[in-house]
């Protein structure tokens, strides 16, 4: 069996946002500095740049003088390439002994400059997004213990940030817990996992299979989402996820404010109950105990004398308990899982 | 834009199916077959081969005194791997002068044998199972033209030959329609195409944008269809086809007696109605006036005094016209397109 893919970066980090204009895009950034402040040093962001991670600004130079030891390309635009204007800083961090870090979906070792930069001065270049070979083709048989799968109307839309913040809530509760990552930040923060959207597409739903393998009874994978079973560019990972996670459970997330898929803005948003049903529907496929057990929703772009009827009208509407995870956390998620699926 | 796979094989060919017990795994060859018969001298099987694809059988060594210019790799198992004990047969061949074409996952270059002999004697390795780079995320925008879809029940249903069958009745009734191969077999055949199982999972859809792009409001683009929505290995690039080739039409393919998923007998096969149903659900995402327009029946295991009956209660429990495309062709099926779709 092929293993996951392993990085182990070296600490602290730079975080290369340059001018992108759109805080969505800059995800992978925004995921690091939320998740582990104490490893980031600083953010590079280029004159005019519209959006800001709350770290220090640092130039190459500086973060060499400050002990940084990693570049990581914290964005992750639609069709996953960088502007041709940053590599000359990318060029720079790897001649300055920076390792380079990069999620996205071509390879550092394609751009020559860079890789005898890093050459030059010993540094990595590691890339994230690079799936195990020898992948299997799914199997579709049942494996041991408990799995729930975050799922999502959209794209970047919080399915990281909410299996992250279950994970840490389940396991604050006592309970027995194993985020798994499934996209290049994830993995960047467990160290382990598996990019899926990056795999061949005929052994997506086998890579979901590896990445939640069997476990104790009462533990749970809490498994990162990609994508969006709605999306019309990305719904083929979404469903092969889905059927190889073979969920017992999911958490749908949400935008509290958005209306269209985010970058094809000709598609509207699908409703949180056809979004529950359809997810239903395809998941009880490899799972038929399949159910939706909260909702998580990004409620930032409300007012904030709204955002507890909003959360408490679509509890009332689903019958499932609903939390924005950055200001309520998901322990109203993570007490109704344990009344569900009560220990044995 | 990248443009498509294309492939333009020497012939005649010989066609190696070894030992394998299945025909159902030996599809590439078997549709070879039944679609170029003037293209295929021979058969190579190993002594003990329980399938039979009705072409004389031929030794490497009788094949090249026939004048033989191809040995195309007939098979495709699960997972995409021939027996160890083939490439002693394969390498023969090269050595022969024999060009060596294979639609499996992985790449002849990685067979060093085989490399060397192909070398020592001029002839080509030629992997159909080769998607462009660069591939685009599907942008789900409207095309013009009309498509009709292949979906199946399960994998190896007879999708790739409906769709021939389709493009065939068509054509002879004097619409404007044109195949479109999304497998190995296909793109044999075609002469392009793109693997669509091959691609790397985001760019499924847009892949399948690709294949089949903007036409003549009265053209059918008639695409060959891959895996199944239901299916626990294969669903997610059904799924990324479906959207990214926005059908107004799909054809349902089934087997008349298949009670499961081949190969993965613990699923059972969903019924023709769910099928149906499931598609016009996820494929209204990008294209909202999705049907069903036909059902394509394998009926070769059915007793001969069932058949007839068998498709009229099909047709009348659905609606639709229900054909065995071996038997009665895809008449009835261009018929019912011709009221649903007048020319205008």
């Amino acid at each position: 069996m092929p293993k996951l893919t392993h990085v182990q970066l070296k600490v602290p980090y730079l975080i290369l946002i340059g001018d992108m204009g759109d805080a969505t895009y800059a995800k992978t950034g925004f995921g690091i500095v939320q998740w582990r402040p104490d490893l980031v040093a600083g953010q590079l962001r280029f004159p005019g740049s519209e959006i800001d991670m709350g770290v220090p600004d640092m130039t190459v130079q500086e973060a060499v003088e400050a002990g940084v030891k990693s570049l990581i390309i914290g964005v992750a635009p639609i069709g996953g390439v960088v502007p041709d204007s940053w590599w000359t800083i990318i060029e720079d961090a790897a001649r300055a002994g920076l390792d380079i870090v990069c999620g996205l979906h071509f390879k550092l070792a394609e751009f020559p400059a860079v890789v005898a930069a890093a050459k030059s001065s010993g540094a990595r270049l590691i890339d994230v997004r690079n799936p195990p070979v020898n992948l299997p083709v799914g199997t579709g048989i049942k494996r041991s213990g408990k799995r729930v799968l975050m799922v999502g109307t959209d794209c970047a839309i919080g399915k990281k940030y909410s299996a992250l913040a279950l994970n840490e809530a389940m396991r604050n509760t006592g309970m027995s817990s194993t985020f798994r990552a499934t996209g290049q930040t994830g993995i960047m923060l467990a160290g382990e996992g598996i990019p899926i959207d990056a795999v061949v597409a005929d052994f997506i739903s086998g890579a979901a299979e590896l990445i939640s393998p069997d476990n104790d009874d009462d533990h749970w994978d809490v498994i990162e989402g990609q994508g969006s079973l709605f999306h019309p560019g990305y719904s083929g990972v979404s469903l092969g996820l889905l059927h190889g996670s073979q969920p017992d459970a999911f958490v749908l997330c949400h935008d509290a404010t958005r209306t269209a898929i985010s970058g094809w803005e000709h598609y509207p948003l699908p409703s949180v109950q056809e979004c529950i049903d359809q997810h239903v529907l395809a998941g009880s496929r490899t799972n038929p105990d399949i159910r939706c057990v909260g909702i998580s929703v990004n409620t930032s772009q409300l007012p904030a004398d709204e955002r507890s009827d909003y959360l408490a009208g679509l509890s009332e509407e689903t019958g499932l308990p609903c939390v924005d995870p950055l200001i309520d956390g998901c322990g109203a998620i993570v007490e109704h899982i344990k009344q569900l699926y009560p220990k044995r």
